[in-house]
C-alpha cells in the first residue's frame, strides 16, 4: 500500500524535487544537514561566523502583477530581493525558506515556471532551498527567508556612518522603476527576454561588491536600495544619527531617451524615488576614499555626496540650490504616488 | 531637523519597541548581535550546535477569523505553532522573524493587542524578535520564521522509526478542534479567559518534552501534531518507510460530555482528525520502553500503537476490527470537511 498523500504533500514534493535537482549539482557546497520534508530544516553554521537572517514579502498586486509578470521572473525576484539584504551586510547567502500561498488553479504550469526561475536564482546566488510552508490562498502570497553568514564582527551595518564620510552607490539608479513603467504600460505580459526589463524582472543582488567591501573594511555603513534613494538614505542616516548631502549631477540615473515619458518622469526623479534597484549604498571615511576603485566586478561605483553632522537629507541641484529630500519611494502603507 | 519617517518605519518601530521591552528583561539570554532596524538580523550560533529553521503561515480566514479570534491570541498562536516545529526536533527556540501584512485600519489597537500576545509568547518560549518585514494588505497576513538550536546530531527526525517501535503521544487530542467548533458556533468573539478555549487560542508547544527526549536519545522518530493524527502519522511513517497500527481505545481523546455535538463529531474523530493540538507524536524502540515515564513535566504520555513493516496506517477498533486510516485532518489545498 502506498502511503497516503494529501494535496499539500504533493506540492511540497514538487518544490523539493525542483530544489533537489539543484542541490545534487552542488552537494559539497550545501550547508544543510536536512532539507525539505521534516518538521524543520537543519543548518550547520561555520565556526567563527555569524548567521544573517532576513525575510521579505513578495505579494501579488503589491509587488508583482499576475497577468503582466512572467512566473519565472516572480520566482527569480522573490529570492533575489531577500538575498540583496545579505549582500547589504557584506554576507554570503547559504539557504532559504519558501512560504507560498497559491490558488488551486496555479499549482500546475504557473508553479512549474515559478520554481524554474527560483531554481535558477538559487544556483546563481548559491543559496539553496531548506524548507518552507505551503497553503491555499485566492491570491499568490510569497514570503522568503534567507539565511546567510559572515565572519563574526565583519558585517557592515547601517549605523556606522560618520559626518564627513563619502557616499557611494553602485550601478545606475531608476532602471527598475522605468522597467515597471514599461510593463504597466504594455498591453501584453512582459517578455522574459526584453533587455530593457532585465533589471526590473531579474535583479542581481550585489553580492560580490558587498563581500569585497566587508573583507577590506572599507565601508563604514551600507544598505541596499530597495525602496528608492529618497526613502532608504534617510534610514541609513537615522540609524547612524547623521544627515546626508547629495549632489544631483553626480547621481548615475537611468537613461530615458527614446521613451515617450510624461514630463514629471525625469531620469533624476526615477533615480531618487524609484524602487527595486537592489544597488548598494555605502559610506567610506575620507581617509580611505583613494582605495575605492571605479568598479568591483560588474558594479560601477559612483560618489554621489557625503554624510553631514546636520540631520536630514538635502539634494544640491545643478545651480547650487539646496532642497530637502522628502521620501518619495516605495512605502506599502502609503498609496503609491 | 528630525529624520523623515515613513508609515512603514513607524510600524516597524512599534514592533521593535514591543520586542525591545521583552528583550531588555532577558538581555543575557538573547543570542542576537543585532535585531530589528538594519537590512538583516545577526545571530551568534552556539559552538557545537546545529541551527534549526522553520516557517509557518498564519492567515486570516485560513488559520483564524478576524471577528472571532482575539488579536492577543492571534499573536500568541502565530509564534507558538512555529515554535512547536522546534519542539518536534528536540531543539531550543532562539529567535524569530515576523512578516506582517496589515490593513491600514488595523495598525492601531488591533496591532497593539496582537503584539502584546506575541510578546507574552516570546517571553514564555524564550524566543525573541530578530527582524521582519511589514506591508499593507487588505487581509491580515502573518508568516513567522523561528530559528532554534540543538547539539549537533542530537535532533530527532521523522525518519528514524523502525518496525516494532512503540508509538506515543503527549497530552489529549482533539481539544483544539473542539475549541474551534465552539468559537465558530458562538455569536460573539471568543473570550480570552474561557478555559475550554485555552488549547485552541493559546497552545503551548511541548518544548520541555522534546528536549527531554532528545537529551536521553529515547525517541527514534518524532513530529508535532499540527494537522491531525490521521494526516501527520502517515507523514512520519512515509519519512521512515514504515507503517503504523493505532489502538483506538488507547488514544487519549478530548472529553465532549456536556456539549451538544452532532452525531458525527465523536471524541475519537476529533482526536484522529482534529488539527492544531501541537502535541508530540514519537516512537520508542521496545528495548527502551521501560524508560518512558507517565509524564514529563505537564505532558502526560500515552502509548497508542506501534510501527509496522507493512506500509499504511490502520486503526484497530474496540471490537478488534481493522480500518485503514485515511487522512481527514487539515490540508489547506482541500476544502475543509
Amino acid at each position: 500500500m502506498k502511503p497516503s498523500r494529501s494535496n499539500e504533500d504533493s506540492i511540497l514534493e514538487t518544490i523539493a524535487q525542483s530544489a533537489g535537482a539543484s542541490q545534487r549539482n552542488r552537494a559539497a557546497r550545501v550547508p544543510l544537514a536536512l532539507g525539505v520534508g521534516d518538521d524543520a530544516a537543519l543548518f550547520r553554521p561555520k565556526p567563527g561566523h555569524e548567521t544573517i537572517l532576513t525575510c521579505d514579502w513578495f505579494l501579488e498586486d503589491t509587488h508583482f502583477l499576475r497577468d503582466k509578470h512572467p512566473p519565472d521572473a516572480v520566482g527569480w525576484k522573490c529570492l533575489a530581493r531577500a538575498v540583496s539584504d545579505i549582500a547589504a551586510m557584506g554576507g554570503v547567502p547559504r539557504c532559504f525558506l519558501l512560504s507560498l500561498g497559491l490558488p488551486a488553479s496555479l499549482t500546475g504550469g504557473w508553479l512549474e515556471e515559478f520554481l524554474a526561475g527560483l531554481q535558477r536564482a538559487s544556483r546563481r546566488f548559491e543559496c539553496f532551498l531548506a524548507g518552507g510552508d505551503t497553503t491555499r490562498h485566492k491570491e499568490i502570497l510569497i514570503n522568503v527567508t534567507v539565511i546567510g553568514e559572515a565572519r563574526t564582527g565583519r558585517t557592515i551595518l547601517r549605523s556606522g556612518a560618520k559626518p564627513g564620510d563619502l557616499l557611494y552607490v553602485s550601478g545606475r539608479l531608476g532602471e527598475a522603476e522605468l522597467g515597471l513603467l514599461l510593463v504597466k504600460r504594455a498591453r501584453r505580459p512582459a517578455s522574459r527576454k526584453d533587455p530593457l526589463l532585465r533589471k526590473h524582472l531579474y535583479p542581481e543582488p550585489r553580492l560580490a561588491l558587498g563581500q569585497w567591501l566587508a573583507a577590506r573594511g572599507l565601508a563604514s555603513a551600507m544598505m541596499d536600495l530597495s525602496d528608492g534613494l529618497s526613502s532608504d538614505l534617510p534610514r541609513l542616516c537615522a540609524a547612524s544619527g547623521v544627515g546626508g548631502r547629495l549632489e544631483a549631477r553626480t547621481i548615475p540615473a537611468v537613461q530615458t531617451s527614446g521613451w515617450n515619458l510624461k514630463g514629471e518622469i525625469t531620469p533624476l526623479r526615477l533615480a531618487l524615488h524609484g524602487g527595486d534597484d537592489y544597488e548598494l549604498l555605502f559610506t567610506v571615511p575620507p581617509s580611505k576614499a583613494r582605495l575605492v576603485p571605479r568598479a568591483v566586478g560588474t558594479a560601477v561605483l559612483t560618489r554621489i555626496g557625503r554624510i553631514t553632522k546636520k540631520r536630514g537629507v538635502v539634494v544640491v541641484g545643478d545651480d547650487g540650490s539646496e532642497h530637502r529630500l522628502a521620501p518619495g519611494g516605495w512605502d506599502p502603507f502609503k498609496a503609491r504616488g
